[in-house]
């Protein structure tokens, strides 16, 4: 059976929604951050960079939520309920972009918002005006290209939205929201997903 | 034919050396970054974002070096040259992983050391802590997972080096190589290919 190492709290568990999503059976480890909210060395046995999520399933060991994500579309999706084939070129073409636009653009800014608040000494000037200007310039560009639709391939949920979510959700955390209504009617619509909620339950967040 | 939007100098003469490796002709658009090192306004124009690389190709607008190279691979190297088929299970599991790890976990150390270079304020102890233990992490499991063979899939060369040698380019521009011989062979190895070299003269760096 799939096995999926997970750290409570952080990236995982969208990984595990995922999952949830294909409706695979899977067993789920549990790891807890250190008191420096690091994660446990216990890890590193896992993968040597230490991180989570990885996977291991029929013997091969996989990390990246990305590489991860395809794995499991190509392995357990043939019919693409969750993506669209290459064939459907337009509808690929976007799912490619939103796969890789999480890590690939917008999780490096927020992730400077994210630093910023949780060291005593601040970060310099110059840092936090790129940091803010990336994240108000990726946010709008989110809820560009949701308006009008309910998921961001259209109005059909995919494994996009997963991805999309982590960070629509990592920029709600950080109070970036207040007044985006776009973006927390998409987060909202994505939490009450049954497949969301047993991911939740299941994980421990 | 197939545009390419490239700012000189950065990742995007990475997506120019894999149109070289394919071998297919291309239009390359250069833009030349402003004196505060930032992407020019006219790159707006072309994507929302404003970033490079970014290729228009049969009237479709294609950003994230990630989802380029994917959709380079599925469009113009059906035998399969420069990367593994699904149906070659354990190389294409090494090469998905490697296709999402240099944005996915590589890129985002390093970019704090590169920031930290270009702020006249210094970064916080424990950011610059965080970052350097990082990327010595990122810069030993490269050197482990080249250890041995030429390329990161084994002795021969795929797409996959392309964004593995973007983030050790970056590493030797900061000066993180002096005493890593595996990488830095690696790098003049990537360097001494042909196709790498008409990148370079066709975009100007």
């Amino acid at each position: 059976m799939l096995t999926i190492h997970h750290l409570v709290i952080g990236r995982s568990v969208f990984t595990v929604w995922l999952l949830e999503e294909l409706g695979i059976e899977y067993q789920l480890e549990p790891y807890h951050r250190l008191e420096t909210r690091r994660a446990p060395p216990e890890l590193r046995e896992v993968h040597p960079l230490g991180k989570s999520p990885v996977i291991v399933d029929e013997g091969r060991t996989i990390a990246e939520s990305g590489a991860i994500a395809t794995y499991l579309l190509e392995t357990y999706d043939p019919e693409h309920r969750l993506s669209p084939p290459p064939s459907d070129r337009d509808r690929w073409v976007q799912f490619i972009q939103w796969l890789h636009y999480p890590e690939g653009s917008a999780f490096a800014p927020l992730s400077l918002v994210l630093l910023s608040a949780s060291t005593p000494e601040p970060m310099p000037q110059l840092v936090r005006d790129f940091a803010s200007g990336e994240v108000t310039l990726h946010l709008d560009f989110i809820e560009a290209a949701l308006q009008g639709h309910d998921y961001i391939l259209g109005n059909e949920f995919s494994a996009a939205d997963i991805g999309l979510g982590y960070i629509v959700a990592l920029a709600a955390r950080l109070k970036l929201l207040e007044t985006r209504a776009v973006l927390t009617d998409y987060l909202s619509r994505l939490q009450q997903r049954p497949a969301f909620q047993r991911a939740h339950e299941r994980s421990g967040g």
